[in-house]
């Protein structure tokens, strides 16, 4: 093709390609995930990546309906790419209501698309790794969810970390309780101000005026355990039996979270009560949780949700109650990047056997053994060009330990020369079960 | 919400729920391939789902291009969703093409989308898994192309399945030495009669007149290994160097396959030569192939693929010549249903061990035992509904084999029950070995 014929390789602006490096660090957590998924009866599902608009829009706010990929299908349909797996869930979960055994817990991994502005490492296309029980509302299916992200944060090797249990029943009770009369939008403002409070004071203070510094106290009080003390805020709160109930359920929802930590967890995972996490505006009805790596506390949350109890009540009339949380797998990802567990995992991980054919004759000699690596569970690779040193260059270049050489002496002989690539060392006349022994080094 | 106000949980036509049971198959498969390609030294990669659309349209035809997702984004870029992988990875070989090792072994598995007519049980959404090696035009990377998909079919357990191997080369030589003097036009439409051969002759009797027959005989003649006989054919095309090389290449490649066979291939996976296989029009400029399951003759391939050597031309004066190919996820998987294989699998698969809680009392002590079980490798459920009955009906409908009951009387003794659903049976006073030596059964 002629040079005024080419197209110039190039993606769209926030979209990225993943190379087999990053590749292959998604895969792993994203394995951790399926399996800790299955360990603990969670199936896996999926949804289209297009739906009509009217099932997606309407429903993350109006910033989200803006960053929505949106456009008329070649059939005159409106339609939008999906730009969580939430909406879509509950769209499924209304369909399929009569093939699903509830409580029906559900992994759904996959990529969603927001036209969000591309400062900061944010992506118009990510992936979203979601755990949700619906069908039930108690402390135990609660606790299932954050068990099951411990359990997966405990897995991932991305070093201690801290999940943060707050509840939305007891924060807006005690916001109306030290503002009182407060409408929605002022609640709305009240729990922004909440959610800010790690970055500055000054909205909170607005909020909550003179009782601005009572308010703080009653929220950073701890008890024995290193918990938000609920002692005072139950007392506070005497009276208001929604918010009493939730008090009850959020007590034994840290003391069951504790009581079943996976055996890694207890020493790498914390669970700690916070109530002033707020988990955005509408949407959570009860127990939210973020979750941070304690050597990197202004990273933000790794893994977070709580419970919602009315997912699809756009949809069916049927009641619905739901818990479930997100891994976010690329901010989990550049967090181990930035603490050095992903080049520790990479040095871990076995490079590929190499075989090097050195002779046109050995080749199905060496096509031979490649099988037999296989069969045994090696990885292995084969030299693919015609001459050996560029066949041992490309071995370098993978990284591989051992090329195992076929040529014609071998052949004749029947067996294997093997050449340690750390100190070029080769050792000749080899049966298989010898260069078995070698490569599993 | 009220009724009026509620939107119809609806899909999109041609577009795909998974459930449970389906969405494990294809979990199923993609383990299956993930494992062999890395087995075999292929890494993963990705592509975002969205392109420019001057990058993806214009190469798969007027068909595609027609079929293709495109729309303006919100910033009024002309974008289209990807409709294969092969034009994203070319964009991205020509990209990245100095972070890459040649020869570069690939797997990309991922969705694509075409707005095709939804009938025959066809959908605009549907999963593609591609393996290739890029950067080396030999013998030894259209065996290992061919070798890996074998390694795939017999591990997923679709039965005995042969693979046939043409060469575009060859049957090109051969169409132009039966009717001389035929344009470009003549030969596409000469290789459309050889594809459509196994459904009507009319077309190629057209095509081929008075010599079809003859062409018919020296297509059909086997020779001692049950492959297309060569001979002849070489003999026709005496002179015709690229031909005769490719006549070369194509015994090599079917030598080293069946040398390389692995083990369990050897009884479940046949290769032979067809040279009536054409795979396409364009594209293809070497070894192509196609799969068929033995048990199901009429129902297309479910892995094909063949050589090109001009994949990144559009994007890039590097030569890079490249081989690969697809497995077809669905029609594999509609395929495994069609022969019993799906269910086989899932009644061999292990069900959750179930906790149920018979006591409030118990709550913790049973999610303490649930971390246990799974920490060792079991997969468990626990009750998060207030009945024990309920409990139990949810543990039957999913299978479980045993429920592990605890309540008053297991907490205060440090014990537990094990009721075996099959028989009704339950074991009282177990200790966790005991426990965990039952469920392992």
């Amino acid at each position: 093709m002629s040079k005024k014929d080419r197209t110039e390789p190039r993606r769209l602006k926030g979209f990225r390609d993943y190379l087999p490096a990053l590749m292959a660090e998604r895969l792993a957590v994203i394995d951790v995930i399926r399996k800790e998924a299955a360990l603990a009866g969670f199936q896996a599902i999926g949804t289209p990546a297009l739906e009509y608009a009217e099932t997606l829009l309407g429903q993350g706010g109006d910033e989200t309906d803006k960053q929505t990929y949106r456009f008329k299908d070649n059939g005159d349909r409106d339609v939008a790419l999906r730009f969580d797996l939430t909406v879509p869930f509950a769209r499924f979960v209304a369909e399929h209501q009569n093939d699903l055994a509830f409580p029906f817990k559900k992994l759904q991994i996959g990529e969603v698309w927001r036209g969000e502005n591309t400062q900061k490492g944010r992506y118009r296309e990510f992936c979203q790794c979601d755990l949700d029980i619906i069908g039930v509302d108690s402390a135990t299916a609660d606790v299932e969810i954050l068990a099951v992200f411990q359990r997966v944060l405990s897995q991932v090797d991305c070093g201690p970390f801290t999940m943060a249990v707050g509840n939305r029943v007891i924060l807006s009770a005690l916001i109306r309780n030290f503002v009182p009369g407060l409408d929605d939008a002022g609640e709305a403002r009240a729990l922004i101000a909440l959610d800010k409070l790690g970055k500055t004071r000054v909205e909170f203070d607005q909020v909550f005026a003179e009782r601005a510094p009572e308010f703080l106290t009653l929220l950073s009080t701890q008890d024995a355990a290193g918990d938000t003390d609920l002692m005072p805020v139950a007392t506070l709160l005497e009276g208001d039996d929604k918010a009493q109930a939730e008090i009850t359920r959020t007590r034994q929802v840290l003391a069951l979270v504790r009581a079943g930590m996976p055996a890694k967890a207890v020493s790498t995972g914390k669970i700690r009560l916070d109530l002033t996490i707020a988990r955005g505006l509408g949407y959570y009805t009860g127990v939210v949780f973020e979750t941070t790596l304690d050597a990197l506390p202004g990273f933000g949350s790794v893994a977070s949700g709580g419970r919602y109890n009315n997912l699809a009540s756009r949809f069916t009339s049927r009641e619905l109650p739901g818990v479930g949380g997100s891994v976010g797998l690329d901010r989990l990802i550049a967090g181990m990047e930035e603490l050095g567990k992903v080049k520790e995992r990479q040095s871990r991980e076995k490079k590929p056997v190499f075989v090097a054919i050195a002779t046109d004759d050995a080749v199905a000699y060496g096509f031979a053994l490649l099988a037999k690596l296989r069969d045994a569970g090696f990885s292995a690779d084969v030299g693919m060009t015609p001459k050996l040193g560029n066949q041992l260059k490309h071995a370098d270049k993978l990284g591989s330990a051992h090329v195992v050489l076929v040529g014609t002496t071998e052949r004749e002989n029947g067996t294997y020369s093997v050449k340690t690539m750390a100190d070029g060392t080769e050792k000749k006349g080899l049966n298989l079960a010898a260069v078995l022994a070698m490569v599993a080094q």
